[in-house]
């Protein structure tokens, strides 16, 4: 990564560009706030761009400061949300902060960040101290927030609790003295009310680093409904897999923001693939090692390259196959009639006596063959028709 | 009083009349919470009329739970006001829920009634008791209020903290387990929140008496500006010379809400003045002999009358005398310029020296002679114009 890339590169925007750039170019280390709330700890590369964008600022000597919303979880950030979330228990968030540090540290150095819950401060507020917040903040100021007013204006219950998520989110960075807070752009509202209340309190007010938020592989909004996320704690195959199954035209994106390759580099992909001078499978390939190698290690990337063109290139399997969730151990039959390869189960059975069923490219003798949830198998029905158990 | 008068005469509203009925029947005695702010501690005969319906229950065996708002007197009640109000110091506080109860004695029972501070149980809330009670209040609720709403449509800062107070008033309802909570119509809100708080928590919700706001004696909103109120702490000749300055209009109002009078009597006196068939001065000489006794003695009560006899009936005096406001000691010739008495020190000068200047029906004579504020003496120049100094 140039060093130019810093402020630009997988950044949605800064504010303030020219007062942060004086700070790094002072030399003095920054704290840089990075806070999770303990909720849904699974983690995709959507969340990896800020990730890594901290990990780049590491490198150049700053400190992170990880906060674990211990208290924030139990409220649920409202941001893009249409109503008010369930409250987690103490224990589920502690559990989930463990499955999300696990992930976070993959990216981020461990050993240049400081890791502090928001207990620390939040278990001994007083009252008076909550009230302080709430004085410093107007409810022209929060329904300026989209999210709330939104709800508001659509008359969806909007609880006095989930307004006072910002101003929790903002003492949060008083607490640490932060210098720049990272989040992704849905969070500006929340991180600008730290800016402020920094500001109220005659602190330097922190600076702002939004990182984009990048659509999922089909260039839908990552979502695990749509089954276009690539999770951080997915095998090696299974990411390797879903990267290759991605829509070619989110593809320089994902170099942008998920490779290390030089921006130079990038322009040169998005030019090829527009001009139609590159097998967008090649560039795909590559992309899936390099984030494979990030996120395991580079032996799991190239085996997973390895293991993907014995068992689909080679076989000429097509690139895109649709894919089949299971939540249970189940016969082939069923799940041939689940995924629509046949339209009942004695069709089932009869393709299976015809010997036109091929269970990753093994031709399938008995009705009693079962598949497992995420066996990342392909089930073959005849020379057309794929699908993926996941 | 007779017994049937008790949820009608001198209440606005009763919040669930029936409800109130049942509990008052069932015999045991009832909690009546009503709470202050000790921010201006000075009461006038308005805030008297809670007071006295708080008495009467007493007298029926309840008891009174009176709350020290230490707490939410450092927000101040937003409820009617248009912008956010400063806060106090704990000291003020202090000072002024002295001076409050002083004023709330002369009229409630200081043997039945319980006085709670809120920092009883505010003084060690948690952030998680906070946050719980701020979760059970939706946005929507806290704008129905009309003074937020308003507040909040015409633009005027509203903070967090403003919402804040019609929530911890309610969580004083559950600290002292009330049944019935009194308060202005004003306060309606605020105590409807008490119910609703209640009520999520599985108590029996509290009921609500409301008194009217009574106008000022000349017809208009009580308020000081207007040197229209009637204040606790009056001496007595000045206490009664305010009650003789009233409008005729408000006279059958003040005898329901501050006599002893059955609402038979208050009846007769309401058409007797719409027929003209009594001297309104002679009814407000009355009334103002028993608020005296109320407030001060029946002594004094009766000594205020006879000082007003001798000082503004026999005299002729008029009934209606302006009132001028001093700060501090001036002159005899500083005040009637102040008050247009006279038009130059030298007029002043002038008009004394030719004998028609009185101070209280006394010819003056000097110059140097000065009057004091709060002395309630009548300056009298020529036969027409009066000004009496408070």
């Amino acid at each position: 990564m140039e060093p130019n890339d810093l402020l630009s590169r997988g950044v949605a925007e800064v504010i303030v560009e020219a007062e942060l750039r004086q700070r790094l170019a002072a030399g003095k280390p920054l704290r840089l706030k990075q806070g999770f709330d303990p909720t849904k700890p699974d983690m995709h590369i959507g969340h990896a761009v800020g990730l890594r964008k901290l990990r780049m600022f590491q490198d150049l000597g700053h400190q992170v400061v990880l906060i674990v919303g211990d208290w924030t979880a139990q409220i649920g950030d409202p941001s893009g949300r249409d109503e008010a979330r369930t409250r987690l228990t103490a224990d589920e968030v502690r559990q989930n902060a463990e499955t999300y540090m696990e992930q976070f540290f993959r990216v981020v150095d461990r050993q240049r960040t400081e890791v502090r819950w928001q207990s620390e401060w939040f278990g001994t507020f007083t009252l008076e101290q909550a009230l302080d917040l709430t004085g410093r903040f107007t409810l022209a100021q929060m329904l300026a927030h989209e999210t709330f007013r939104k709800r508001y204006d659509s008359g969806t219950p909007l609880t006095i609790l989930e307004l006072m998520y910002p101003m929790l989110q903002a003492y949060d960075s008083v607490a640490i003295n932060a210098d720049v807070e990272f989040g992704g752009t849905d969070q500006k509202f929340n991180i600008l009310a730290g800016r402020e209340l920094m500001g109220q309190l005659g602190m330097t007010p922190q600076q702002v680093l939004l990182v984009p938020l990048i659509p999922g592989t089909d260039g839908r909004k990552m979502s695990k409904t749509f089954l276009n996320t690539v999770d951080i704690r997915m095998p090696p195959n299974e990411m390797f897999g879903r990267i290759m199954s991605m829509s070619d035209e989110v593809l320089p994106l994902y170099f942008e923001v998920l490779s290390h390759r030089p921006m130079s580099e990038v322009a040169t992909i998005r030019q090829s693939l527009a001009e139609g001078s590159v097998n967008p499978r090649d560039l795909k390939m590559s992309l899936a090692r390099e984030v494979v190698a990030q996120f395991h290690s580079p032996a799991d990337g190239q085996a997973a390259e390895e293991a993907f063109i014995r068992q689909f290139v080679n076989r000429e399997l097509p690139e895109v196959i649709p894919e089949h969730q299971l939540d249970a151990p189940v016969s082939i039959i069923e799940v041939m009639v689940a995924a629509a390869l046949a339209a009942s189960k004695s069709e089932a059975r009869r393709l299976i006596d015809g010997g036109g069923v091929k269970l990753d490219g093994e031709r399938v003798t008995s009705y009693e063959q079962t598949v497992s949830p995420g066996a990342n198998v392909v089930i073959q029905v005849g020379r057309r028709k794929f699908i993926r158990i996941i």
